[in-house]
């Protein structure tokens, strides 16, 4: 048994889950991982270093046969790196944080499938101006970069806007029932960050991976001070979902005495970073942690938060009572 | 057909949907009216107004023989208006925002129903403490107070604390899409807000309804500023959603100024509010509005809400594909 849904159709694949492009943490292996176990993995190409974007996108061409894709942080991008990304024809691009128009034509010329994250009405709208082939409507509740808006009413508006384009969901989603529920919404699967940054195969320190089995969604929240520290300058609209520390409690929310320090903070921040010290170094991470139990195999969580939903979905109509 | 849950059986109700106390919109008609329809209408105390509390009990009481309830703020909450409410026999309780321990024995006493609205893990925790009969998972994504959680990964982490006690979700919750969803997210029903204050049966002005019709969920924003245009002392962790005006446009990220002029802005706030200048005056709105398309009989939002939910739950299971 498989859900079927407008995307696994379109887009060729098994389960109608992917994995997110998280910058730094999704590499070749848990992009090949993940669609090895058919569902979409996507590597992160982040800020565009092109040489961990070289051997990352090397790796998941070698260790999969099913389709994966590629990602990138769109107001960060530049040609290098999009025209890199291309050269190893990913099935999928991934465009994030930004308008997309800039990129989707040479994506779309080159046969490669388009998928836009959207934070809003605004950007859905910019993204179906751009031919997405699917859109993802990016919950505040998610880890990492974000904006303001929460996936439960955002998923139903981008649907009602997207017409016949898919629609995946995405914040705040770590198991079957996050699927389960996204589908209700009118999503057609589901992006995951994450819980697949608590794998095996994603890139990071144990100790990061621990904190995200240990830590609570209540322990998280949305913050600017972690770019400041390290010196990215992303645009006004979006925050960063990390496990509140030391460093994020003593900055957040006095980010102007922040700035007045900056140079010895980044400094500060940069020698911590280097050595694992989490009380500075920041852990990105959705609310969803609550639901993170273990760091296991991302081929465990593909198969059990597809078999959780479909249970779901299966014994649904019983709730119907005559 | 209808959706039976763990709540229905438990309040006695026909569906698993809840209409919010919102303080001064959430009056008797609009409670009789929703429990009228086979949901559960609560009235909202607000903050305590005991003259408007005992004249809204009244219609309440007199309009339904179905099982209704009364909400208050619990920060805010004074033994009079407790008593007062009780005084009235209502079948429900609904205590929100604060700790609901000092009230919990009062209420239940007297046979009465405890709910409580949660913002996150750790007032779960003291609601369950306090001997709730059911919880509210509340996300930040509803209008009005509210913390910071998204519903989508924290109704699935409260349906894991909370045991056999029921969960609502709330938050971003408009349409028998979100029912459905919060039903896979494991809770038993949906508690819904906004879309019950875009009613015939709702106290407020024609502006301030068609507002919600008309604005979109990216127009709203959490701030703290119209609460200190009105001089409630809420405790920090909690802010109001509205749709953003020349007020919040102003104010909000320089609530420092604001403070530094609180006298004069609050006289202004006063006067517009008198008015019904909505360019100053707030209109609580949940991010939702973007599936309002009018304003319409409680009974038909009922009726609606369900049936959409219903219909999603028994084909859920065709998305399974052998």
């Amino acid at each position: 048994m498989t859900i079927r849904t407008p995307f696994t159709t379109l887009f060729n694949i098994e389960h109608p889950i992917v994995s997110a492009p998280m910058g730094g943490v999704a590499g070749g292996a848990l992009a090949a991982a993940v669609s090895n176990s058919g569902a979409l993995g996507l590597v992160g190409g982040g800020y565009g270093d092109l040489d961990w974007l070289r051997r990352e996108l090397t790796i998941v061409r070698e260790a999969t046969r099913k389709p994966w894709g590629v990602g990138v942080i769109t107001w960060h991008a530049n040609e290098a790196a999009v025209d890199l990304a291309l050269s190893f024809e990913p099935p999928v691009f991934f465009l994030s944080f930004g308008d997309p128009r800039p990129y989707a034509r040479r994506i779309k010329a080159k046969g490669v499938k388009l998928v836009c994250q959207v934070q809003d009405l605004a950007s859905a709208r910019l993204a179906l101006e751009a031919g997405a082939d699917a859109l993802v409507a990016h919950g505040a509740e998610g880890g990492g970069h974000g904006a303001t808006r929460g996936a439960m009413p955002l998923v139903p508006a981008v649907v009602d806007l997207a017409g016949k384009t898919p629609v995946l969901a995405a914040g705040g989603i770590a198991d079957g029932r996050g699927l389960a529920a996204a589908l209700m919404l009118g999503a057609a699967g589901a992006l995951i960050g994450t819980r697949f940054y608590a794998t095996i195969e994603a890139i990071g320190e144990a100790q990061a991976k621990r904190a995200l089995v240990e830590a609570s969604g209540d322990d998280t929240l949305r913050t600017r001070v972690f770019d400041m520290a390290r010196n990215y300058d992303w645009p006004m609209q979006y925050t960063g979902r990390a496990i509140n520390n030391e460093f994020s409690e003593r900055w957040h929310g006095r980010e102007n005495a922040l700035q007045a320090q900056l140079p010895a903070e980044q400094a500060r921040y940069q020698a911590a970073a280097t050595v694992g010290n989490y009380d500075v170094k920041m852990v990105w991470a959705s609310e969803a942690i609550d639901l993170i139990c273990e760091v296991e195999p991302a081929a465990n969580i593909v198969a059990r938060v597809a078999a959780e939903a479909e249970a779901l979905l299966k014994r649904a109509a019983s709730v119907c009572a005559s």
